[in-house]
């Protein structure tokens, strides 16, 4: 039996970026079949970008994301979020980072109360909403903030090809180095376990370690956080029954060959992570929070400000990330 | 008209590795067509490796590799270089050691002769040569030592998809950084850019230099190194009219989009370079060595001990390294 997901959530982002095109777009693609979606938008705004780029979409103001699904087939429905002023593409407002935050909120609080099967958000521009007051790295800091999961989240980056973690992401490479322990290693393995296990149906889930330097270190020749780091934390899950393997050498466990032995990589670095899953597919990436009591997912591109409101933008991503978000929806469900 | 190339120099390499069943299998898949190479190995140990593999390779030797071209098409033409005992696979020995360094001496010295179009080497086991005196670390410090340009070598890995040069290579990831100078990069680039036009025949290359942090340090957010160190590499490689890019963001770098902007990647650490390669071709890299006074490639990979002997080893590699050099000592040959 296929279980029922709850339509899926999808933020406004900054709409002065690329989010408004895609969100139009992705209806036409995924409107005859694929996971129901409502938009949680100024409904006036996407009238309008739907106009200026000839898009055609008929929008359906809902009141719940419960309608959405009798909606979806011939309209994109919307779950109505103010803007304070019109969007301009390419020129972001401050006047409109509450409306952008107050999107992402409701949207937590929908998946939540299970009104929404999943959080799918546009990509938000940080400095934008620095000025209007937000206080965090990103949306996947303030999506752990908002489900009480402070600290706990973890970012994986998947593609039909690959699923990598990042221990440390956004911080200097010098820093990266300095800040890893064992401890912090376990612990995004742990929770990647657990999300392949949960969320992506993977009864056995295995898992495989990066070693920090060139050949992991070859025997402590080249770096010894191979020996000091990355074991203890190896040692730890495998004592708690996580099949995982490690340390490996960073350049050789990205083949084709060497993918086929592990579900996901863990990797020390954001680079080290982010090199082999965008190289080898640039467009599929999507963005998953693991950690969260909700499933959320994001398309890994930015607002592309550059080429806001030209009718270019390429919906690739979101749609993975809807597609993506809509499977481990309905796992979670059927596993729940 | 087509410039008339040496012959290529192939050595023995590890006599206990897959070297020699590699150099046969070469033989057998080049005897038609492609670059005319002599092996520089005990002619003996080759005839019963061929023997016990099944391999049937006729084998002549010859006392100079002007004798090789017309040997090619009927027997793999063999330089003499006599092992002390019979090479056994999977067992390295030191009492072979000076004829593997002698194999890589001999080749050295009829490339700088001329004699020899390319030096084209089998994998090493260094642990083994150092208990024999070796003192290099490996390969290509030995090459610019035996051709007087020790410190002006660079590593290459180049496949038909991307060629990448790390400015550091065997070191902790830690001291990579800590080592990093814009006199290393930028010396990187120069003679990476000199052997593009000479070897590769790129009238006008292009080079990208990779940042270090994630998103190239976005600004000084996320780390200093693209303004203190990279920055400056670039400036001063532009102030000499090299066609140069970057700090680019490392993740971003090698997609095949990005990928048609450059003809090389200047990489700052071994798994940036070399994650990125073998994550997208696993068996077509070779390593070339820039700033000899001599062409010098190799397969990417190495001894292989444990596979030794059974007649399994793939001369994808090998024949790539093979037939690069063939192409680059034409290029240097016609350029002279």
């Amino acid at each position: 039996m296929i279980p029922r997901v709850s339509p899926l959530a999808l933020t406004m982002g900054d709409p002065a970026g690329i989010g408004g095109e895609l969100t139009l777009k992705s209806w036409h693609q995924r409107r005859q079949g694929g996971s129901v979606f409502a938009a949680l938008d100024d409904p006036a705004r996407l009238g309008r970008l739907s106009e200026a780029l000839g898009l055609a979409t008929p929008i359906r103001l809902v009141s719940a994301l419960s309608e959405a699904p009798a909606v979806f087939p011939d309209a994109l429905p919307v779950l109505p979020v103010p803007l304070v002023e019109p969007a301009v593409p390419g020129q972001p407002s401050p006047a409109n980072a509450q409306a952008v935050i107050g999107s992402i909120e409701l949207a937590t609080k929908l998946a939540l109360a299970g009104e929404a099967g999943a959080v799918v958000t546009n990509p938000i521009n940080k400095a934008v909403l620095y000025q209007a007051g937000f206080s965090f790295p990103g949306h996947t800091e303030f999506l752990a903030h908002l489900t009480g999961v402070d600290g706990q989240e973890v970012m994986m980056l998947a593609s039909p090809m690959l699923r990598v973690v990042p221990v440390t992401v956004h911080v200097s490479l010098r820093d990266a180095i300095a800040r890893l322990t064992p401890e912090k290693i376990a612990a995004a393995a742990r929770t990647t376990a657990a999300a392949l296990k949960r969320d992506f149906g993977l009864a056995s889930p295995r898992l495989a370690v990066a070693g920090l330097n060139p050949h992991a270190g070859e025997q402590g020749a080249l770096g010894s956080e191979e020996t000091t780091l990355v074991q203890p934390a190896i040692d730890a899950l495998r004592a708690e029954g996580i099949d995982v393997s490690g340390p490996w050498p960073p350049d050789t466990m990205f083949t084709a060959a060497a993918r086929t032995r592990y579900d996901a990589a863990i990797c020390l670095y954001h680079d080290q992570a982010l090199i082999p899953i965008k190289t080898l597919d640039m467009d599929h990436g999507v963005n998953v929070t693991l950690g969260l009591p909700i499933v959320r997912t994001s398309p890994d591109h930015g607002t592309a400000f550059d080429i806001a409101g030209r009718g270019t933008a390429d919906p690739t991503s979101l749609l993975a990330a809807l597609d993506l978000a809509g499977t481990l929806a309905a796992c979670r469900a059927g596993a729940a």
